[in-house]
């Protein structure tokens, strides 16, 4: 059996998807249209009863949430480098700003469409769209003067974490945050997208 | 020199104190007040320049977000099987389920005091808190029906999971959800209340 990952354009999935494919796994990769709502449907609630993606089936089970599945990929196929999983406190620190994008940057971005997860009221929704340029901006400023070493993330190793900020970077310019004003992050995306690897992925996407 | 970690009252800094109490390792704990914002001062901000709970300043440098300094001590005092570090699958799994507490659990707790993270508008933080007893309850009820396998999270092993899951619960009573609908978690605060270790770091807050 192989892997198969569970995905959805233009979410934060491709971080995973990313690092799958650099990791030389063999997988597959199934879409799951949120434009038909198909993360509701029972059967995707069986893979996953959150509703969400990312979700990578292995041969003991699936798993969910991207920092615990680029932990996974990375310790499973260490030969791919995609984290420092023989440094145990180089690897926390790697955990440490996949954990920052998950619980706060992409928490501040899901204001801007997912405000019905924490409030009733569409004029709530209105007032945290409106903010959603303010704490991206300030989000990547914080990644760029405390968290990113350059030219990758983790220093000169290319890594998981790259995969990830890429990936929430891509929201930016929806965000009305103008990403040019991050040196570091516009220097890592113009990298990746010129990486073959990278190019695979967002064509099958 | 021995390790120290940052802490705050009532915060989620508790998950990674608790673990630390249970590693068997050489600790020191300090704690931030927030009452007097300590965390936004520059003494602090060296620290940790997100201005959060927890951070854990080791020989090597500082480890800020709960599901990494839980991964950190488990991996780094693994006599006191704080979470599956010899098991790549397993491991994923007690990281999936710590990533989720920490970028939706505890989101879905901070709309009730830090709604101005999201919006500027006084309506919207109100109507914010409304909804929280809501998604509180139906994080746990997820965590109840999908994740928690009892008698602990990950099985038969106490573990961080454990500890980080406890920590959120100890929010429920004033986000006006009662504890006592989820069994496996109820039975869970019961046996740590009474553990000594719990409540030398409870009495130490």
């Amino acid at each position: 059996m192989t892997m198969t990952l569970f995905y959805a354009a233009n979410s934060c999935s491709l971080a995973s998807h990313l690092a799958l494919a650099h990791s030389g796994a063999t997988y597959s990769a199934r879409k799951v249209d949120f434009t038909k709502s198909e993360q509701r449907t029972p059967e995707y609630l069986a893979v996953n009863p959150k509703g969400r993606v990312p979700a990578l089936v292995t041969e003991r089970g699936i798993i969910t949430e991207n920092p615990a599945i680029l932990a996974y990929v990375a310790q499973r196929f260490p030969a791919a480098k995609l984290l420092p999983v023989d440094d145990v406190y180089l690897f926390a620190q790697a955990q440490s700003f996949n954990s920052y994008l998950a619980s706060t940057v992409h928490v501040a971005h899901a204001h801007r469409y997912r405000g019905a997860r924490w409030s009733d009221d569409p004029a709530a929704h209105e007032s945290m769209r409106r903010k959603v340029p303010e704490t991206m901006t300030a989000c990547f400023q914080q990644i760029e003067s405390d968290y990113f070493q350059g030219p990758f993330v983790l220093g000169d190793q290319y890594s998981a974490c790259d995969m990830y900020v890429f990936t929430i970077s891509q929201w930016l310019e929806g965000d009305e945050v103008d990403v040019n004003q991050f040196a570091k992050v516009s220097a890592l995306r113009k990298w990746m997208f010129a990486n073959p690897v990278v190019q695979q992925v967002l064509q099958s996407q």
